[in-house]
């Protein structure tokens, strides 16, 4: 669920970072995403929120990256859909009586956030401007 | 759910790695996670299978680590129970008039592929015998 929004969020965003030049709408943007344009708009309410778009209200107005493609990174997407953790603490009670049990929510807390950690780094490295590079131009 | 099995092997590995020198039961690392024996003796088989525990049967069988704990990193308990990519492309067909559409399931797939390096590399680097060292000894 999460993860398709992170994915829709990307496909939105290197859609504006390919056509820089002209403002979308929700229906287009909608359509190339092959989804929903309710989806679309509850995920670009989210995308301006983290300043990454800017919405133009009106008759001939949409949707635009509010930087340049060179500095949008996919970890501010990744936070601005605010995932939770893909692999996150059991919320289950300890064993009172186990030292094991009573340690894991703290040992897996650790992997969680090194793993976190990691992920946002690799994420950090990937701009939009980097993506854009892979889509064939007509 | 993927991700809970994954805290649970981790979980029931870190159980074994702090027993060592005894054989555990289902029943007894059921209680320690605070789960049914059924969970855990299908996780163990997982775990066999990819060759970190050792299972004994009859009255006083049980299971413990196959290896040292120093030998045993949570890449390979990770790869054990075979977690989906926690950031999986998008399954949904593109829309074929669009460069961006059709080019947005290898670029996702670029982008799951690298974060699951990322992911791996930082979970290779935790040992169960570093993990441990976080639990107080009574």
């Amino acid at each position: 669920m999460v993860n398709q929004q992170f994915a829709t969020a990307v496909h939105v965003l290197t859609a504006l970072a390919f056509n820089r030049k002209q403002l979308m709408s929700s229906d287009i943007l909608a359509r190339s995403v092959n989804t929903n344009p309710v989806v679309i708009r509850r995920l670009l309410s989210l995308l301006a929120k983290a300043e990454l778009v800017t919405t133009t209200r009106g008759k001939a107005g949409g949707v635009q990256l509010s930087k340049d493609p060179n500095q949008i990174n996919l970890k501010d997407v990744y936070l601005a859909v605010s995932p939770l953790d893909p692999i996150a603490p059991r919320d289950k009670s300890p064993h009172k009586e186990c030292a094991v049990s009573c340690s894991m929510h703290a040992i897996m807390t650790t992997v969680s956030t090194g793993t976190q950690k990691a992920t946002l780094k690799y994420l950090e490295s990937q701009k939009l401007s980097d993506l854009i590079k892979k889509i064939p131009k007509s």
